[in-house]
């Protein structure tokens, strides 16, 4: 089963010009790294069957593969420079070509629709107002999105509906994204929360 | 009801001479971060029923409360920088008394032990090998004690037992400390993974 994770971030960075001392500053990278570090890693390994798709400024989508990634540490700062090294190469994505900025790690351009085109299995938006995620069978292939820190714009509510997206909750309290991701894949993993 | 979360690092800092740029080198500095923004930040909010207390070196405790902490972002680098500041402080943790380093945030000298003295509720031990959490009813103000990134030494095991700590896992995959908070979390809103 592969775990595919997808993180819009409207106000994400484009350019690598950023300082990695304010991550928060340069567009709430800080939430990005946090969430790639809660797809792909566990206490000492990573879930080689998880991808992560940040989508920055509906321009560039940069790709974590957990099967392939290399480079990779939990705190925020060192995956903040595998982005900073993936944007340094944004003259190499052109048209639907993707480049590999370091191993495992992929940008090309393209937006939530480009990854939702064909997608592995079924779409969920992960959203506080949703269905509980215990009244849904545990999926094959899921796909979820997630908002960074602010609410989705109505054009990816759009896209969203158009790919068929069943609007899921993870619990009563609204999470950030991570620990939402964090939550997810604890669903995943002990199938529908009940096999340990 | 009151969530209390204690994360038991050996190596943690207990000096204030470590550079915000490298959070990992500070004895996984950014571990302990990330572990105080899982305790008491949610989705623009903080968790007001919820503390953690970092056993820094076995020499010191900081204690961040939910309902008092300011300043706190869900950045590592900004709590690292508050962790810092605490320890700048720590003349003034002299015997059991406590130094307000900044809003919520408390230092005294003290261990484990210290904290387990009287605790609010009952004792989990969060550990991949323990009974599966859905097995145990949901407790009224649980104390959650963790390892940081390594395992428990045997005298923190034995602190553990002294006090009837209850050995329990969050699911089949072993987790980052941070990622075991969120989960824990996400069982007590959800009142056992059932109530959304």
């Amino acid at each position: 089963m592969t775990r595919t994770f997808v993180v819009v971030a409207p106000d994400g960075p484009t350019t690598p010009d950023f300082s990695l001392d304010d991550l928060p500053g340069a567009g709430r990278l800080d939430v990005l790294c946090r969430c790639v570090s809660s797809a792909l890693l566990r206490s000492h390994g990573i879930r080689e069957r998880a991808d992560i798709y940040l989508v920055l400024g509906g321009e560039f989508l940069l790709r974590f593969e957990g099967r392939a990634v290399r480079l990779l540490h939990p705190d925020e700062r060192s995956t903040g420079a595998l982005v900073r090294t993936a944007l340094e190469q944004k003259a190499g994505a052109v048209g639907r070509m993707a480049v590999e900025t370091t191993p495992g790690v992929h940008l090309q351009r393209g937006d939530l629709a480009t990854v939702l085109d064909r997608p592995e299995g079924p779409v969920f938006q992960l959203h506080e107002a949703g269905v509980p995620v215990v009244d849904r069978a545990v999926p094959e292939d899921p796909v979820f999105v997630l908002a960074d820190h602010r609410e989705f714009a109505p054009g990816t509510t759009a896209t969203l509906e158009d790919a068929g997206a069943d609007r899921v909750s993870l619990g009563p309290t609204a999470l950030h994204a991570d620990q939402a991701i964090t939550v997810a894949h604890n669903w995943l993993d002990t199938d529908g929360f009940v096999k340990y």
